[in-house]
């Protein structure tokens, strides 16, 4: 089951843009009347036949839609400074739409690198992801933000589960003893030097936990899919 | 804090191979008398110091040892298809040694590649990880083997929680509703076309549970990550 990404799908017939229609017709061969899947990246998913196999155009016929599909039961937020090689950011965007993410936002930290990558890039990545593992809603990829304003707009956010993960400290204690499955989750994961004293002290005082992810030293683009695996984890049970 | 692999330090003295000892001489720029971590890959830690910063043959003495350094409660052994993407497999290795494993073998699988990856290669990786994430233990990479020649080997392994994970079907359970904390665990993480419907019988015949790792796609890399993933974190609280 191929599945194709379009924005736009509220009118009974979609013409895909230059890149998917391509794919549909010169990569996956659909002719007149083959079905196909087309998601909107909002939740949407419309089960579709081609009208006109035109690789530069392609015209869909919209069938039959379902909203929400495959919705995750909690919403999830992932904060994390950029790495310095930015292949490690894009991986960690792919695997993170994969195994379930809804906003992702790049903090600039004390000790974090200032390489912040083009959204652009990001997104197309975001989406041949959510296509990939049949997804339906795309995340959205916020600009880069400081660590302090960001983690100011949560400070009054009692309902969300804030975390903040870092590698040393007595005070950390596990993310199953913060977190229950069907709580919305906000996470933060340092750079590769870590938070700075400062930041994690500002970070709990604004109501954030302190969280450890295990007594080894994980780098940044694996703690946070490690985070949120276990996040996605506890909520499928 | 460095760490240093050496697979043999069973003397008072160590002399490093050249890629560490110039790591160590002439990146990290350790002088004589300076402290350093050697692990051997097999659970050892030692707390060293510089006798001969020789940046072709570093010698470094031993002064203290730790045994089961940061061991895990459990063994987990992963038996995953080889993805056509090599890169994709290399990245596995990686995140996996962060993360926490102790084998891996590349399963032969109806549906998967040939292009089975040099395992020194793989090993090189799984050091520098094991080093970066500060662990002692390096796990064993196998060689490739049909699957079912593995599934065979642990037919009779009762204590063994066995899983294989694959994308349909209705007799699919989550993962926790098999595995408990402090249990060995081997799992398959099928190709990129999954396993076949006749490798899914034979290996449940076998003793392996069926798993459903949610009701995404996710690629053959990404499944094996959040498997590992979600049987460490249960092990962790």
């Amino acid at each position: 089951m191929a599945f194709f990404y379009s924005p736009d799908i509220s009118s009974p017939y979609i013409t895909l843009d230059a890149e998917e229609s391509r794919h549909c017709v010169k990569v996956m061969r659909l002719r007149e009347g083959d079905t196909l899947e087309v998601v909107d990246g909002c939740g949407r998913l419309c089960h579709c036949s081609v009208v006109r196999p035109d690789a530069s155009g392609c015209v869909v016929a919209v069938e039959r839609c379902e909203e929400n599909y495959r919705v995750r039961p909690f919403r999830l937020h992932l904060a994390v400074a950029p790495t310095k090689n930015t292949a490690r950011i894009e991986w960690l965007v792919e695997k993170a739409v994969e195994i379930g993410v809804d906003e992702i936002t790049p903090i600039v930290c004390d000790h974090s690198e200032r390489n912040i990558q083009k959204v652009e890039r990001l997104h197309k990545i975001a989406v041949s992801a959510m296509k990939q593992s049949q997804r339906a809603m795309l995340p959205a990829l916020h600009d880069a933000v400081d660590l302090r304003s960001f983690v100011g707009r949560y400070a009054a956010d009692r309902a969300t589960v804030r975390m903040v993960c870092y590698c040393e400290g007595d005070q950390r204690v596990p993310l199953s003893s913060v977190y229950s499955a069907g709580s919305d989750a906000v996470v933060l994961i340092g750079p590769e030097g870590d938070f700075s004293k400062e930041e994690i002290d500002m970070t709990i005082a604004a109501g954030f936990a302190p969280i450890t992810l295990g007594d080894t030293r994980l780098r940044t683009e694996t703690a946070a899919l490690y985070a949120i695996s276990a996040l996605n984890f506890m909520n499928e049970r």
